[in-house]
């Protein structure tokens, strides 16, 4: 229990800061409580404690240690399918934007992996409501994956007896397990993953046309850089 | 609370089953438990009533709710892991042999959803060194799926920039995953799915030649039957 003084100059600094920047570092820790403890282990207290506040002075923030999951994994999951639905609408064949999506896919998944753990291994924990709400409707990661695999397959660019749904939760299974294995300071590079598993996931379901286009665009993104 | 008439018949109930058939309907029910409310929030006292023992009766089983998901967790990785081992050490081309691995896979993991989950999701609530024994020493599904990658690639059937260890990743999060989207009333079966994972999976890093290779004992393999 911190005494009077120290309670009082907690508060001021705390204070002193501008609202949204606390609120930006009590996600942040709220982010990593969850991940080293798990979200039912977690407690409001130790957040508190971490970011340097007394735990009633959350309560202007949230109203629950839910408030603070939900924000938490609903922020991963936006920048995230954000960055593959932008990959995903650039100009360019379908086969290719596929692999291009799955490629930045992996690189953003290394590069966020505390926040998208706690998103992939806690999203369970929010009630049903709210979980629809984090993923939002139709603008998911399976359908825009599913889409390429389908546009790709339009244009014989994927083999006929691929079916679209399995491939993406194929690839997306791949893609998301990485929160399991990755290590920052493990022997592969975000982008070393990156390449080598879109290359895996694109050689899977590439018809021969597919695969004979694909040299071709690589050959020529070559000769242009 | 039962009163002490139906307390005395739940106890003689219990105790006129044999101990072995006791112990495994535990495991059962503490599997359902796990599964259903997570590890942190299931109770001893659920599972007891559920079991209909009494609470203090587990302790002749198990020391701890952590016995339990040890228990759990182990009996289905071993389970699972010597499907694998069998399925690899048949005779056969090493590529046509991690075909097969991922094949009984997943068909395993589909069959075994409930304590699959159990397994991998609540894992990490064991401590270390309890994880440790559950995976055991090198046997483990990794080093089953990369040493069958490096087989395949030391004769020529995987293409030699194929990294085994990162080829062995891919294939278990893309079939692991599973567990987060497979419904067993769902439109796709776990044969269905074993074979367009185990072809995407194959084709992902088989050489020319090794996709050569497969059409021909294919082929055979269709004679024969």
């Amino acid at each position: 229990m911190p005494d009077r003084a120290e309670r009082t100059f907690r508060r001021t600094a705390a204070e002193r800061k501008p609202r949204e920047e606390r609120w930006a570092e009590l996600i942040e820790v709220a982010t990593q409580v969850f991940y080293e403890k798990g979200y039912e282990k977690a407690s409001l207290q130790e957040i508190a404690d971490r970011v340097g506040m007394l735990k009633g002075s959350l309560y202007y923030y949230i109203q629950s240690k839910e408030d603070l999951l939900y924000e938490v994994v609903s922020t991963v999951h936006e920048r995230g399918l954000s960055i593959v639905r932008q990959l995903a609408e650039r100009p360019g064949e379908p086969l290719e934007r596929l692999e291009n999506v799955i490629h930045g896919h992996v690189v953003h998944t290394c590069r966020t992996l505390i926040p998208t753990t706690v998103f992939l291994h806690e999203l369970s924990s929010l009630p049903e409501e709210r979980r629809a709400e984090v993923l939002g409707g139709g603008h998911t990661y399976q359908s825009v994956f599913r889409g390429l695999v389908e546009e790709a397959r339009e244009r014989g660019q994927v083999r006929e007896d691929v079916d679209p749904k399995l491939a993406a939760l194929f690839i997306l299974g791949s893609t998301n397990w990485l929160y399991r294995w990755f290590k920052p300071d493990g022997p592969y590079s975000p982008e070393r993953i990156a390449t080598d598993f879109a290359d895996m996931a694109v050689r899977g379901i590439a018809s021969e046309a597919g695969l004979a286009a694909r040299e071709r665009w690589r050959t020529a993104a070559t000769a242009q850089g």
